[in-house]
């Protein structure tokens, strides 16, 4: 066992061997940088602070969320006589290292951002020419993530860019997640799930997530197809040290049904995500708060094993099931109604989900917290609401 | 990682997160009994502390071979008084504790051999009705891994049985590989493949492996196609702590060349198959052992993800290619020549193996120990012999 553990991950960083959870700025407060107006969701120390406290003071940490992770318009737009990148001093006056110490005496982690062209998209500071001084500058502020988004590059080299960056993390000796923001950038290039595995722990594969239910179906769909690329090798790349990345959660914001969240929240998991909250943790609905640290489907997640769940079905009607397969033999299954006008029941058979030749199931609703007994062959679901989900653990009849 | 790490697998028993590697007696030395007339062959403790000394001192220890496995005909026929199995006393002087003792101060592992029925294949006792009972006297001896064999049982029951010893070996605390022989003894019931992983480290699934080509020939078909079932339920249950058990190496024995035991070294490692060798170490020619000891083969075989490897062609003319799923994101294939008769070259595409849309690999042979070089698109592979292989890493071009 003691050899099983200290192997390194396949970016040999050794973090980020389940799905990253925490929590990132960008979805819900962009870049307000104007603290006078806005003091309280401006992006600024204080935002992140506040977050750290909710994150530990109400349960999220408890149930497996540790990032914060910064996000575009914490810097100046330009570097230092020395080259280096400056955080904005009205709005961080204690610096990242002031606040990556406040994080960390909070027993969490923090997350940067930056780009890997000579901007970032809200136009601050890249890391274009600077990967080494930068990586040794943010490991030096005592970062535990970096995101590296993709504005402003040249994406057709990509491909040597990101990993140039990946190395030179490496080379600080700091383990720090590695978030990068590709293929997302990469127009029309086809897709190397290989080379992004070998060299970050998530990557970004499709269109930012907003506000509106059609953004989060459009990635449920995405994650259910691969849309064109090899599907197979889409799911496959997810392993233990490298995921597939839909975006972040925006469950608590409006204006999310509880059932579309619940949908969110699911999907995200089966599909080995990572769980990064972009909402406003001062303000959440009991229901909201509920949905996000829901143990199960969070143990269905992080589940060891690292296997990304696929899709199997898909009707006309609508009716989807994924499945995913587990580490104690269980098996995860989404029953998904992703038709927006009517309800419907979902069924389908045992062997669908990857269990040959078994006749009886325990089947248990990761939402209702219930166990709803032993099932002969197949299941049906109960009446689902329109953009909503029953989520089920299947395990063996002893 | 701590967390990570502490998980319990899914026999929650802690071992064999990767296939197990060691020695077992029963192909090559079968069930003699007589040891006036084959002192040196014969099943008794200094047959397996013979091998446990060849182990260590001829380096298989070092590449990682640790279990020195007992099979049949290492007791009496009958239990003792209080219903305790019994070594035979004169073949077993210093009992099976004795042994364990031998073999634990060299640094090895021990395991026994039983059934799940009244009594071995040898006819010596089984443990039906005495599962507790054994389990606890197993623990006791200090073994480390037991196969249980399916003579003289109720095949129809066996998805019970089988769980049941599951539990009662647990219970004792000691952690204890459990190798069970089930579905080899299922007759024409449906193969179950979660049940076996929930319960057992590994579990044959097909015919016993003999000394001629034809029958290590016909494992390697049907770990190429399960024969009906379903491939990908067979190859999926693969994972850590839960491994198909395609039988016993016999490289080392009559009448294999250099040619086939590469061969089957290759596909059991590509297969994530436990690699338990069944030879004479005191015997052994310069080349099956080079063999046996090549840790480049030996780490595709152990290679943490668990992934057990799949053929995904097999061409008309006999032309196979295999492939595995590393950790680090590269990629394991065998090209198997099945032929018997004829030479050939057998050619894929990067894409074929998982690489979508990747121009450029580095190739290298992992019996030639040789970088090939850079190739582009795809390999066309050397000139294999009849029965042979080319066994190779694929990985990305920095």
């Amino acid at each position: 066992l003691v050899a099983f553990c200290s192997v390194a991950a396949a970016l040999n960083n050794g973090v980020g061997l389940t799905p990253v959870m925490g929590w990132l700025s960008w979805e819900r407060f962009r870049c307000q940088t104007d603290c006078t107006t806005y003091p309280d969701t401006c992006i600024s120390a204080n935002l992140y602070k506040a977050m750290a406290d909710h994150m530990v003071s109400d349960g999220y940490a408890d149930v497996g969320y540790e990032y914060v992770n910064i996000d575009d318009c914490w810097s100046t737009k330009e570097r230092d006589a020395s080259g280096n990148q400056v955080p904005d001093p009205e709005r961080f006056p204690e610096g990242v290292k002031g606040l990556a110490d406040y994080v960390h005496g909070k027993g969490l982690k923090l997350g940067l951002y930056s780009d890997i062209g000579t901007h970032t998209c809200g136009g601050y500071t890249g890391m274009e020419g600077y990967f080494k001084q930068d990586a040794t500058t943010f490991a030096s502020w005592g970062i535990d993530s970096l995101k590296v988004d993709g504005c402003y590059a040249n994406t057709t080299i990509m491909n040597q860019t990101y990993p140039a960056l990946s190395a030179a993390l490496l080379s600080t000796g700091r383990p720090i997640i590695y978030s990068c923001s590709w293929p997302a950038y990469h127009g029309q290039l086809p897709v190397q799930y290989k080379l992004m595995a070998k060299h970050c722990n998530m990557w970004r594969n499709y269109a930012d997530i907003q506000d509106r239910w059609s953004s989060v179906a459009g990635i449920i769909e995405y994650w259910g197809s691969a849309n064109g690329v090899d599907y197979d090798d889409f799911v496959n790349v997810a392993a233990p040290g490298s995921f597939n990345d839909p975006d972040m959660l925006i469950i608590g914001n409006t204006p999310f049904t509880t059932t579309q969240e619940q949908t969110q929240f699911a999907i995200w998991a089966i599909a080995a995500a990572p769980l990064l909250m972009s909402n406003d943790l001062r303000n959440m609905t009991a229901g909201s708060k509920e949905i996000l640290q829901n143990t199960e489907v969070i143990a269905v997640n992080q589940d060891r094993l690292g296997r990304q769940g696929r899709r199997i079905s898909s009707e006309a009607n609508g009716a989807q099931v994924w499945k995913r397969d587990l580490f104690d033999h269980s098996v995860a299954v989404v029953l998904y109604n992703s038709n927006e006008n009517n309800t419907m029941t979902i069924s389908f058979r045992f062997e669908d989900v990857g269990f040959s030749n078994v006749t009886q199931l325990h089947i248990r609703d990761l939402y209702q917290h219930k166990d709803l007994g032993t099932f002969v062959e197949s299941f049906t679901s109960k009446t689902i609401d329109p953009t909503g989900v029953q989520m089920l653990k299947l395990t063996l009849a002893d």
